[in-house]
């Protein structure tokens, strides 16, 4: 398939749609990113990459992070991670609190943020503190896409940090059911920190051909997950990836993937390829407008789909 | 790939399973089966077929029916369906109705039971009454399965319509809202009896081979839905085809499926085969014990998921 | 002191504010009727009465019959009353789907609708039928007041019925909860008509006194209610008469009351009076806007309050 | 009437359910008070008092601390203090995060501790910082009491600081919503010395006289609130007094009131007296249930009742 063509070709058909987005605003570091920008990428299992627009512009992955932390976390707490966090769809946004007191504490699922908060609080406990956990997600991170250049945003993290009163209402409610084991304000910091990773959308589809490959990164040959453990993330990303749209996500893409607020998605044909898309206007469910439009068009165009 | 034996090594493990789960005691019909039965089919798209167990028994397909009306009603209302069901994940059961009444009465997704009986309103408005409405259903049925002989079961449809106060409950709020455009009562003889369909694991795989084919019966070659429209019921019932369990269907078994409270599941796998499965007990979310356990060890067996 | 002079004072306050509430019009009956009416009654423990404005006008008493039918239940059943209803305050009517299904069926207290119909329900086993319970709750009303012209309206009731569909969802819930002993149908047609008693404010003030007197009417000297029941049906009224707005009566008002979406509300001067008012428009509760002003009024005027 | 031989006769009656309750035992300092304490005294408007049992000890007052606190607030911010808390009954304990999340962050009312930590927050905005506004609620307490001596607990209130995740959950929460001015962590400081106040049944009674008599002391002779206000602060002690249980409390005792975890109770007769209780052994609401017996029998004894 010529995947340079076809990314011409949406990179094409989204262009009008550019700005119509609503650009995250609850930080001054997000707000101000220029709403115009689209950058999309592919990395192919066999290393080939291809490149579209704004694809080597770093942002800010945000939640796309927690696949990685939730990754590091499997790899240590194993099944017993899931007595901490569940893996069902969540419902919508309004339910997150009652949701979370109605099941004591425990989280629905380790994409929504009180699921991530919990799996970084595991990290911790591992890690020994917030600043050796964030190292440890950096060298993860560092070790699946073979490149020590990724890094933090200190100043988005502690912008973050300062707006975080709903994040910080979660993690107590769930320190008062004593599912956090940490303090809440370094667990805060941790998560906060690991949201603010930057990377380029091509950075990001080389990052998650470990989960395309059944949990072995194809190019390096390092093995990060088991079979078992990679096709179950792919199958939380589908049910999960997408906060209160992974419905829509799974009917209108058919991939499994993970959004961040900062403009990002990554999405993933197992045994193929992993795809990176980077625009910040949102929708309403808060995943980027262009990006999920620039996903349908590429599954329609090439037939590629899990279903 | 040895299906034969593929299929009696899982009878073979999950016999020593039979009798765990609890079989459904809402309603006298359902309460007196035999909770030891077991039976799996599988139906090819070229055709072949195998089964093992209790493969040609008879259940009650209950909720597995919602993805044959839905289907029926995407044919005849196509987007604009959408408009009175949506397609996220629901949460927990016991935010049904909270759901209903917070979203002005718009289910979340079809295969929950308001979802459905929103589908089933549907497709009176276009058949006049419920009794044609439920003809047009099974002739649908025998379409796709090219087999006239299934049929409904009218004192499990009577039997569930006086003991079914919690779906009246929803379809009166439904109403409430004006999202139901027939009078409850006829909206709820239609669902029940939809519901009661009984097939064999043997039909019921032969009967979704159209979504294991982009919409068109492999073996008649009869079109039923577009490609499009085929993927996105796969994507549907993996993100909603188990209550509240659908998260952890997807995660077990990594496969668009439907469930039924008879004790039936089925399963596709685009672009290769249906696979249905029947064992009475059922687990905590109401989705087959053992049905669900026969699954996994299918995907382990044979390497075939989605992910 | 000079009520005659109060309740005039009272008339030329609120006149300019007549018409600013909306009439309840989902049903048209209540829909059609003149926003402009005012009419203010009291009637002293002594017989003594006093009138200003529609005072004679007969309207839809509504929610008003709870205290009635409640009245009438808790002579027959008792303190077994409350394993089926209980006496807390509802907080918002969002909520009241969800409260039934977190505490299994049991209504929070007998004036929002939900525990009116449980009450109602129990008013039927005991007399039989439904025809018969609400001859009961109309011969109840026609003992209090000595007054038996008072009757329902079956066109207001029939009317109520066909657009009940919200509390028939809240019905069929109760009887899924195992909460109803009677058909839905039935327990919802003896509502309706329970509902539709129309009377004027005036016949209401008389007919509360009873409330006003430790449970013995004392024009007629029969008592209904021992002085313990008669204080807590009181202490109820101000707990939980208005809906939504239960805290703000009490806390602008000061007084046991209740209110009905026909637009009368009644209150109750302990060992003094009762008081009832009407005007159709409500206010965003569904409480007598104008109703609610002229009572606040009354408090401030005389003093009268029982806090 | 003569009080002391009723005081006896209540001390008498609950003597045999000393120990029934179960004493808070969140934090260690009130976990370790003993379980058999019983304290009861009376304050008339015209100063006589009357005690039993032990009636002079001090305890935690908690929660009775947010009429205080609220009193202050309403003289200061006056009508504007209601755009930031509600005057409505809660519903369940369960309710209160989502109502939290669907009401925007308004708390339903002062006394459930969302409202008291709102209340808390204008009083520091009020005072300049948390240690201020403590200090002017202990100089309140010394003026209405005329008793200089009433002193917070410190280490009760550091105790509740490191358990109190819940009520930062809470604070968080509202924080999120805009309706906290001050820092998160100040706020609860001062939220929980405030809760840390000690006073013995006596103090209580005699503090409470303001609200017995239209807002101004009776025997001081200086008015703290207008009586609109005093009356008022009676009608929410009678709606939302005691958490879930308020519309028991008012259907048993029939008084305006307000119960602390700690195992008080205080209850005003307008224009007569104000009566406390202790026992520390609390019901499943969380009210002293002892106290609660006591107080219901001196209703019954007396026949004094606002119904």
């Amino acid at each position: 398939m010529n995947y340079s063509s076809i990314l011409n070709k949406i990179h094409q058909q989204v262009t009008p749609m550019l700005g119509q987005g609503k650009v995250a605003d609850y930080i001054p570091a997000l707000a101000n990113v220029d709403p115009n920008q689209f950058g999309m990428a592919i990395t192919l299992n066999n290393g080939d990459f291809y490149g579209v627009g704004d694809y080597k512009q770093t942002f800010s992955i945000q939640s796309i992070s927690k696949v990685f932390s939730f990754t590091l976390a499997l790899r240590e707490h194993k099944k017993k991670l899931y007595r901490r966090v569940w893996r069902e769809p969540s419902g919508d946004p309004f339910n997150s609190l009652v949701q979370l007191e109605h099941e004591a504490g425990i989280p629905r699922n380790p994409f929504i943020n009180a699921g991530a908060i919990v799996v970084c609080d595991s990290l911790i406990s591992k890690s020994n503190n917030n600043e050796a956990a964030v190292n440890d997600i950096l060298a993860f991170i560092h070790a699946i896409s073979s490149d020590a250049s990724i890094d933090t945003n200190k100043s988005v993290a502690e912008s973050e940090m300062q707006h975080g009163f709903r994040n910080a209402s979660l993690a107590h409610l769930m320190k008062s059911f004593g599912n956090l084991n940490n303090e809440v304000e370094e667990v805060l910091t941790a998560y906060f920190h690991q949201c603010s990773v930057e990377m380029t959308p091509l950075q990001l589809s080389r990052a998650f051909l470990y989960l395309a490959n059944n949990g072995t990164d194809p190019i390096s040959n390092k093995q990060f997950l088991t079979p078992g453990q990679a096709k179950r993330i792919n199958a939380l990303m589908l049910t999960c990836g997408h906060y209160d749209a992974s419905g829509d996500f799974a009917f209108r893409v058919g991939l499994p993937g993970k959004s961040g607020v900062g403009g990002g998605i990554v999405a993933v044909i197992p045994g193929k390829m992993a795809i990176a898309v980077y625009s910040p206007g949102l929708n309403e469910f808060g995943n980027s407008l262009v990006g999920t439009k620039a996903l349908e068009l590429f599954t329609s165009f090439t037939g590629l789909s899990i279903f």
